[in-house]
């Protein structure tokens, strides 16, 4: 941490790679500054603060532009941040919208002087930052593949509308997230098989895996996009195959009595002659002949397996 | 604002770049005059007028000729209008349907003497105006972006018809948004990878960055048009889900009325011999009865799950 | 209107360019003699009689062979015709199954020796021509779009099952067209980027012009494609509404009067000891309390909003 | 037809072209011993035997390989059979699963001295067979083209559950052909653009047309599976029109009696204080006021339109 | 199976081509040896314990890394495994997650000295392996094909829940299987393709051969993938298609009954003067006047081809 940027200058001599992080961009002069002092082009820097950028890379010569946007979780709601690096001769300039933890491997690992990191060159910095973050993708995408499995039991249990919020949710997050990471994708490319003099022979097998793990992600975004669309039709046909079967059921008991209070109906007739009324069993024999009735509609619809699908839904 | 053409003449050799802007389109003359001054292609006159123009570029050596169309929200509704270019060696010459004001931000810039674009060559112009039009795309996306929320809210909250109907609109719209962007991003590629003698090698960077732009909008479109069918879907589903517990609840109240009212029939049939009738307490039994029944139906209703979706219907 | 093949050798060396147009494709051997006249391959003559050919272009060296579909509306109805073009070192040589007239403009302009058509070469002949069939196809996306937009009140009014038929057959034509579109774009561009000796330079921006209005055909077909679609769905989901309007209403009287006719239907057992029926207003009271229940579902209907759609379905 | 191999060697030397063809694949040693006389490359004759190939070129220096499926129609069912060919410097090579009749008109044409097909080299004997292989595939999809028309018929009339599954099988079949067709095309293309000293300047105009064709059945074959689409969709939404007819239909008549018996109930309840039912003509008026209501709500369905559609659906 | 590492290095000089089969990988040490022995890039060895690996090429210069997704059916459910390859001068090093079987049949070639597969180099070895790999992928698809024929007869006859479970699974697993077959044509693409030195002209037509097998798996996969979509439509529209018949049945059974009912009714009522009441038959006439009706209704309800579907559904 730097307060002043006259210092930085004097650190900038001392090793052959140099890394500046800057966070938040509120302060324009700080950026103008750095913007002379590396040679920055100015439409690079009107991107660092626009916070809409697609992922992408700009080659100017001197310096190697890379916008990426990073995905955190933060109680269960998609957050973006857009992060820029600037790969120099001899310097990486990295500027973040707030002081995020997802470069702190990076940075431990050139504490612990672990792996190649220190020895390499200002491009092998460069990727491991972009590793970094594409690597932060991946817990993202298993909290997704989590979530997609809670849903699934849900929609092959009891699924109800609090089930469709959030299948709608899900597929909206991917959607957003596929579309973050088509643009990381694109961009790990161009790196893999960028001409620019300032990425060496020797970095490039780290990028194209790099990018390996872009495709990865990718893949996973789409696959989870479609399961979650899969689960949207299950739901949808479990949804009208439950109303169905309560219609059904409601309707049968319906159909069943209506014919049975149509033959009520007929000996509550008030004509004068009506035999029937005065045989002594009359009664009893219509109240059988309802019951049989009625008991003859329901084997007739069970064995027509209109009554079945309830009973089977229990075993699959 | 020139009345006269020969007027032009002395102008056009004063200054290294020239800006003509032509407004309306209304006379075949002017534009036959300005044709043969600027040595412009009959091909490219012809494109000028004819108003259902692609978003285009044509290199025609000695200038080159590009089509954009400019989009404007009215009132929520989209209107385009078409704007011509003519890149030449010392001179920039536009056309406009009507006098747009989305070219304002130029000439103030001019006007004020601000950033690179007085001391820059005509190609800088060019890309100044074409940037102007691709960022005037960005409020109309945004007005979409906002009534898409509104339209949310209102698909989660009370659906009815007028938001089917807005949604029809909207996902309209957005279709056309997409089909005027698509051609856009080809024509800024186009500049920005433009092997023309009349585009500098210090504009390309510029043109790039408004392909980038470009690219942004139209990924933009794409997903507000995901957005606006997934909306639909989930209005649709709404839709059928409402209607679906109106009409589970009416049909249960009917199931439960009708075994009850059969009873109520049986007790209604005059026949000579219905001990029932003659029970003391027999009317107040058949009472206790339907009212067991009623209730247990009821509760087995609800054990079923059958009741249950329009209370859970509220907290999601 | 020459009736001899002998003649025509005369007129070949007259001029610089020769345009020969047949009608009808009956005679054989009419086709076999011109065939070894201007030395066509016989592949290419074999195309011009198959009726079912793509647009498309055959670079045979010495002769350029141009297949392409016309499309006209007849009331209402599409229509197709093959139009087959020769492009040679000094002719064009056409044939139509029948005499049509979209090749008449090409016709006025040689007689009114308007533009460059005269003077020009038979690679702009061919331009001309192959861009007055191109131009015929606006009117008829026209016709689509007036007959769209007819659909469109009719979908928003009053659908009925004619709407849906009429739908059905645009969907159709507009997938033929799209599908009859293709190879002409195809085509045109193949021709716009033609390497073959035939075309010259000067011609190569109007072929390109003539492309662009191929894609811009292509994008309009393909958006009216889309807007057939979405009002098919748009009358889909109209259609279910409309009935799910009806089924509720009618449901929800048959929900109000079930409850009701029951406790008409317990007032007309007979039981022997029915306290209410001897009460002296007994009767009044049992209507005042079945008036009171019918209000008061209706009311709670009305409330829970299950009444309130059809009204809103007017305004918006 | 030849029983020996020996006798082949003969034959050979005689001809510039010799065409030998095989049918049936059982024999693996003749396929061993042919396999070493003309110099065929093993995995060239395993994909002879193995039935599962896709249409494709494979280049072998000093011969090319050529697998195709072709299509028949047998009682309105699909079934293919792989053709495998060989093209040396001076012999052509087929193998058929079953002896074939789709190769018959080229055995004529060679019989009959007809057309180029004698004198020309094996290139042009590979083209004249696969070209009848492509063009035998024009009857299967007119016969498909027949039966979508008998379906639309079908639908447009009285779709009922054969309806459904005649339309389920053929876009069975016809995504079936489009994947066949798939592969010829890629293939016709290899061959038509193919750089092998096997094949003749001269011959590749042939293949080309050969490859046009493959396109057009692609796109045949692609647009009948568009239409059995749509028609599916149609059918789909006939069906549940016509359900929808019927429930109205019938729950009008329901919503109607439903009043109406309660009015009936209401006369049938036993108090003793019901001063109507003393009335002189009571029960005509009550007869009047149920025919007058149950008229009223007839003439108030009609005037909503609730009952006109299925009066209409017979004029369209 | 060598225990020591060291005994390794006795091996490796003896033989041109040395086969190591690694299984289990969670050694970590014997990898780092491994990997310092046959100098193979870090990168590499990452992604052999990295079990997410999409199948991939990627080129070491001095070594050719292949991973690989084999896939295996256990009881109905798709398990994958990765394989991976090392190829380098004269040795190809494979590690497996558990000893798979899929690789004995090249283990039993080398021990019978069948085929060329002794002789050759160690890209024919890699060829081989691959080849094996990639056959073991028909029968997993078979299986499915199989699977799919079951739910046809399923779906054509009593389809319920579990239908729609299993069409539901299958569809996932099968999303599943051609994901994995993606890059497996991508992978085998690359290397049939290949600039590396590694690989033999003489090994390129086996690696374009197993490159088509790749090819025919994505399109068989993608195949049964559209069989699977079309079953469920299938079954989503038999569903509703039966659901529509058992209402419409008892619909059409409640239809009748309630005019009925309500002719009962109304000589059910109470009025003093009712004069039909003292018609010596009228009991009788009435019951005949409700079985004409009844009749009628059910006759008018068969003519309008309301109840014929049930009947018609059994034939097709």
């Amino acid at each position: 941490p730097i307060g002043n940027l006259t210092e930085l200058n004097e650190y900038l001599g001392k090793w052959p790679v140099t890394w500046i992080n800057v966070n938040g961009l509120g302060d324009e002069s700080i950026l103008r500054q750095l913007g002379s002092m590396f040679d920055l082009h100015l439409l690079a820097l009107e991107d660092v603060v626009n916070l809409r950028q697609r992922s992408k890379v700009d080659d100017y010569e001197t310096t190697l532009y890379t916008a990426m946007r990073m995905l955190s979780l933060n109680e269960e709601r998609l957050s973006g941040e857009q992060v820029s690096f600037f790969l120099g001769k001899n310097f990486v300039l990295t500027f973040q919208e707030v002081e995020g933890d997802c470069l702190d491997p990076v940075r431990d690992r050139i504490r612990n002087h672990a792996g190649r990191i220190r020895g390499a060159g200002p491009d092998y910095l460069l990727y491991a930052l972009i590793d970094a973050i594409v690597d932060a993708y991946f817990p993202v995408l298993e909290a997704y593949d989590l979530r997609l499995e809670e849903l699934e039991d849900d929609v092959l249990g009891k699924p109800d509308n609090s089930t469709r919020n959030r299948l709608f949710n899900i597929k909206h997050d991917l959607t957003r997230l596929r579309r973050t990471l088509w643009p990381v994708r694109e961009m790990t490319g161009a790196l893999a098989h960028s001409e620019s003099r300032l990425i060496t022979e020797s970095t490039l097998p780290y990028l194209r895996d790099c990018q390996d793990h872009a495709v990865q992600l990718l893949e996973l975004a789409e696959s989870y996009r479609e399961t979650g669309s899969s689960l949207m039709d299950f739901y949808l046909s479990s949804i009208s195959n439950r109303m169905n079967e309560i219609m059904k059921v409601l309707t049968i008991i319906a159909t069943i009595f209506i014919p049975l209070t149509f033959i009520a109906g007929i000996y509550g007739m008030n004509f004068e002659n009506m035999p029937e009324l005065h045989v002594h069993n009359g009664y009893f024999i219509a109240l059988g002949v309802m019951t049989v009735l009625g008991l003859a509609m329901f084997a007739w619809f069970v064995h027509k397996g209109w009554l079945s699908s309830p009973r089977r839904r229990k075993d699959p």
